[in-house]
């Protein structure tokens, strides 16, 4: 390799080999229609954009995690680290041309120099969904409504969307005197399921005393189902309230559209961003809670405040789309595309090569994926190539074939030939092979 | 807007609103379904890499315009500037998990500093596809192939494929005595169609004199057919030869599958880059000539060169995405997306509410995208959401109409009622109508 550069790619960052890009690419297909069935529709934004626009107000952890720097015309610019502060932006820029409510989804490519030791990308995707426009339970059931859906379309099956509401959260923390250790409390319980309730009960005690701590600590336990869970929220936070009002309206919802179950009223849920102000969720796989939660969001105000005096709040959501492909693959639940190709057509030299291409692009138009193999090698060779790239059937159409209009179908895993069949047969034999 | 920051996108950054991006992203899933019906798999690279691995052994007109900086860890990176050369790093990192041939296409951003000026754009998609693993006609045809049904499959019916060969034209220019002025006569002749041939006569006749200079114009003149133009640049390169050869199996295979009225052999076709070394083509809207080639690409021997001692020879074609979008949207050729969604349910308030949402779910299962107005306002608003949505139709269903189990379509544009009809009924009108 003397003079040879040495190929490499960067710490953080992933080459996909095209079977974990068909992956990706059938996962994002396939969020994509439901967001399009729920008539959400895309948008898209520039991967760079101004520093201060993604920055805001003050950087903190974000500052020294983006990829920041200045570019030839002596902008200071940076990469998008999320797609949620760009959607903000977008909306300030271009309210005149949109409408209310405005529901977008948004699949990109963000990056963040984060500590790879903890097994993060530098670089992955995300799947976004919001609302903005309308504070509805209509609109958050809406978000909550497109989580169930996309994980179903997704193949999943057993799995929770845990709901809880941080104005009611709020308003048992002011009826106890402590609003203003909102913030701290929060993120705390927020860390539940990673620290431990010992450690949260420690914790609470340094922030709110051992006394208001071990109330929080019964709000935030799910009682038996989510009417008696919203009962206690109503007796804890003083009284029925807007919020409280907006968690039964929810439950109306579910019940109407049978997905009640698919829902559990769980107060531990606080999401740990500042930004939420309502309802929020995450969503736990039953056979992979460890993993955490696949699917989060919730409802925040005024989204766009950085950038605009015109206020909007919104509900939305986020699919973690590499926890959710890692847990596919882990319950063996990866749904098998199909191959591509299905048929290799088997090159018999330069004589058929003509009819080989033409057999190709009919198959083509019976919608079976084809390829002819370029070279006239050996047979050994030409299956060894089919093996390794999976492909299910050889095709062979030799002189004698091309003049009686028939071809041989190979089924390669089974070895079981098709001789003498009409290319429609041929067809009609890989068509049902893909829906079995 | 005292404190607020400024929304603004870069120079040369677009976003993109629901419309165009649904454009985009249609465009982007029927190139993929194409090149899938080929056998060709998708293949992921990230989006920065170390500068040298994308500059390689010299800059030049690239190094002024690639996104470069330091990262956090004192890396020397930079935003890729195409899909190629990403693919060879690729390549020579992998090329033992993958085969040969290798078919991959990539879709993905890539950025360049360009002067903006031009009308170009800093961050554009590129789509290409390529097969590395095979010196062979049957190799060019494929890709070649892939352009033609691409095209096709976009809606366009009136284009040509111009194809040429630079071995034909170097062994012209070395049986001339000039193979040392084989890169500035071939980038020269490049820049014909923007020039024009006086230009190109004069700056030829300075680079090999007026006499040789009338040659090349004469050489690069397309013939009566393709297999006139074959015949003149046999003549011309000195007899036949492996190149020739080659143009004529090409000949063969267009005619084995009726697609020759496609191909015209057009040998001022030469591509600009020293890249390429066999057959190169770009493609002509017979409709839009003006706006250049569409589709772009050719055959260039060992890929990896710069990364890896082991030799790989491909051919590939890149589509040129925005500049096709503007194509079909100036001839009037765009297609018609599905509204999103196709039904708007109007919110008659919080007793019906479930009743809507239980409605939009079961359209959805049958394949309808439907979605329920968050608030219970006014009808005119509920309108002019629809409208400006440009959804085609509204579904009331009112107390009434929920006991007797019906719902009540209206066809927005032509205001046309369908009054107590089942949900199936009105999921058929609604579907009958997207086909139409």
């Amino acid at each position: 390799m003397a003079d040879k550069i040495e190929p490499r790619v960067l710490k953080g960052f992933r080459d996909f080999l095209p079977a974990g890009e068909r992956e990706r690419r059938d996962f994002i297909n396939t969020a994509e229609s439901v967001f399009k069935l729920f008539g959400f529709v895309p948008i898209d934004t520039p991967a760079l954009e101004y520093t201060d626009i993604l920055l805001g107000k003050g950087g903190g952890e974000t500052e020294k995690q983006i990829y920041r720097f200045t570019d030839n015309g002596g902008r200071d610019v940076a990469l998008h680290f999320d797609l949620t502060v760009p959607f903000a932006r977008y909306w300030a820029l271009h309210s005149n041309e949109l409408y209310l409510p405005f529901k977008r989804y948004h699949i990109a490519k963000v990056w963040r120099g984060e500590n790879t030791q903890r097994g993060r990308y530098r670089e992955f995707y995300q799947c976004d969904f919001d609302s903005v426009g309308s504070d509805s339970a209509a609109s958050d059931f809406e978000i909550l409504s497109i989580v169930v859906s996309s994980l179903e379309a997704l193949g999943l099956s057993d799995f929770s969307v845990h709901v809880s509401h941080r104005g009611i959260f709020n308003r048992f923390l002011s009826a106890n005197g402590v609003a203003d250790k909102s913030v701290d409390v929060l993120r705390l319980v927020d860390k539940l399921s990673k620290i431990g309730e010992d450690e949260v009960r420690r914790e609470l005690s340094e922030i709110v005393g051992a006394d208001l701590g071990e109330k929080i600590l019964d709000y935030i336990r799910t009682e038996g189902d989510y009417d008696a869970t919203l009962a206690k929220l109503i007796k804890y936070s003083g009284g029925e309230n807007d919020d409280t009002r907006r968690m039964a309206e929810l439950r109306t919802l579910m019940k109407a559209t049978g997905t009640e179950s698919r829902f559990i009223f769980d107060p531990s849920i606080t999401r740990g961003l500042d930004y939420y102000t309502g309802v929020v969720f995450e969503t736990i796989l039953g056979e992979a809670p460890s993993i955490g939660s696949v699917c989060s969001g919730g409802r925040y105000d005024n989204l766009a405040a950085l950038y605009t005096k015109q206020e909007v709040s919104g509900v939305g959501g986020s699919i973690g789309m590499d926890r959710l492909l890692a847990a596919l693959e882990t319950l063996e639940k990866k749904r098998k595309s199909a191959s591509l190709p299905e048929v290799l057509i088997i090159n018999m030299g330069t004589e058929v090569l003509g009819h080989s291409f033409a057999l190709a692009a009919r198959l083509r138009q019976m919608g079976v994926s084809a390829e002819v193999f370029p070279d006239a090698k050996k047979l050994p060779v030409q299956f060894t190539y089919a093996e390794k790239k999976e492909i299910p059937f050889a095709l062979f159409c030799g002189g004698d074939e091309m003049q009686k209009g028939v071809v041989n179908l190979k089924e390669l895993q089974t070895r079981q030939n098709h001789d003498g069949i009409s290319l429609e047969a041929a067809a009609g034999l890989v068509l049902s092979r893909r829906e079995a």
